[in-house]
């Protein structure tokens, strides 16, 4: 692991370490924002996954977070979004290749041999996290937003008892019923729509839900909302009598002047699980 | 109109009164909120509409809202569910006649001489209200619980501009597919469905929803959660994209234990709107 930048940042850590990963075939880094804590501690962690076209950094610099998970004494890790590289398979859209991994593990050509961020971030980079850093395993909480929303709460479902809570920022929340979602799942899955629903927020929560709260925040005036479908998982959510809240916020758009404004309470949400 | 008790409570005064009703045809009782505010100038007011089997008394002293209405400084009004008397129809059951008037003005027999729910919380009581009290006709909020809170959304959304804000603990939210509703609908209104449509908090959401925000609470272990339905309002409230949150509380039941835990966050709610 090589250590890429640290600064100093409300009293902690900001750092960024990259790292050759076996899950992606490729170096990987990663952002870690440790609290004044973690000096004397193991520290409980929040992960934050990105949306498309995003690395480690979007989320590091634009989001607020270090302020909130510094008042709180939470660490932040914040993966990149797909492999990368000369050698990595592509595409000349935004939203397929690298910058657009969907938090899966690709079966099928090209993709196949570096796209597996679901590995990665599920296995590969957790069992460095918790071995190279003052990181409590058994305190983690779980976010993202927009395709990194829909990573958040398809691995928070997927791994019971792993995360205390889950929240999201306007998550693609119904993937399967979508154009972000459908033509991803078919380049990097096959056509195999059963192969799909592991990876759907909404048929998870139909299927078995999430043994903790969740919070979503949705932006009223998101230019992408017949993308991301919130009232898929919203009816999903309140049919399974899922703890946890949904709010559609007047105004707000897609972007990080939203995830931000929200930011506070998501940190705080996650903070009063993790130090319940 | 006759005042029947006046305690002081908070700083204000607690009062109920009562008034021979045109609309319901019998003497109805309300109780009345007002904050040491109100002794100087017109105070904004929260409309709380009660469930089933309740008078005006229950939330009045049970849900533990007049500590949060006396600090943000607003009035409380707190109506009957239904007209009463010896001489006002009735039924054995405890979701028929009075005390289930579910905001509704029957047109059937034998309901119609008095069970004008709508029009006495809509047109009558708030003028007596707004003559006789401190209390600013600009400044209105509404919540309710249960077919309270079935009240509460159906009569806020069908008064565009007359509320500010609406909230509701529990509402029942899609009446129209519901034994809490299809019996009372066909009872009061008639077999023609057509004309149930008015006063389903769900289908008034996808037709035109509310010009404000909404706050819903509503309790995972509720025991009429399959009569309440809030996986259909929190569908119609998303795919409107209505400025608002849906909150699935875990542990809590139907109870006035539910509604005063979350009183202090809707009156809350209520006052940034009033106040803004």
């Amino acid at each position: 692991m090589k250590t890429l930048s640290e600064n100093r940042a409300f009293g902690g850590v900001q750092g960024v370490y990259s790292h050759a990963s076996t899950a992606c075939g490729c170096d990987m880094t990663f952002g870690l924002f440790l609290p004044e804590e973690a000096e004397r501690e193991p520290v409980p962690v929040v992960w934050y996954l990105s949306g498309l076209t995003c690395t480690h950094e979007n989320a590091m610099v634009k989001a607020g977070a270090q302020k909130w998970a510094a008042t709180e004494g939470v660490a932040l890790v914040f993966p990149d979004t797909s492999p990368r590289g000369e050698g990595v398979a592509n595409d000349a859209a935004y939203d397929l290749g690298q910058g657009a991994g969907f938090y899966v593990n690709a079966t099928e050509k090209p993709w196949a041999p570096h796209f597996r961020m679901w590995d990665y971030v599920t296995e590969e980079l957790p069992r460095l996290l918790f071995s190279a850093f003052p990181v409590d395993e058994a305190r983690q909480a779980i976010t993202g937003h927009s395709m990194g929303g829909h990573g958040a709460l398809t691995i928070a479902m997927s791994f019971p008892g792993r995360f205390r809570s889950v929240s999201a920022f306007a998550p693609i929340a119904n993937p399967t019923a979508s154009d972000w979602g459908r033509k991803q799942f078919a380049a990097y899955l096959g056509k195999d729509e059963a192969k799909w629903a592991a990876h759907d927020a909404t048929l998870l929560m139909k299927k078995r839900g999430f043994d903790g709260p969740i919070l979503i925040d949705q932006g009223a005036s998101d230019q992408f909302l017949d993308l991301l479908k919130p009232e898929a998982l919203a009816e999903a959510m309140m049919a399974r009598r899922q703890n946890g809240a949904f709010r559609m916020q007047k105004g707000y758009d897609h972007s990080y002047f939203f995830v931000s404004t929200f930011m506070e309470d998501h940190i705080g949400f996650h903070a009063s699980a993790l130090y319940a």
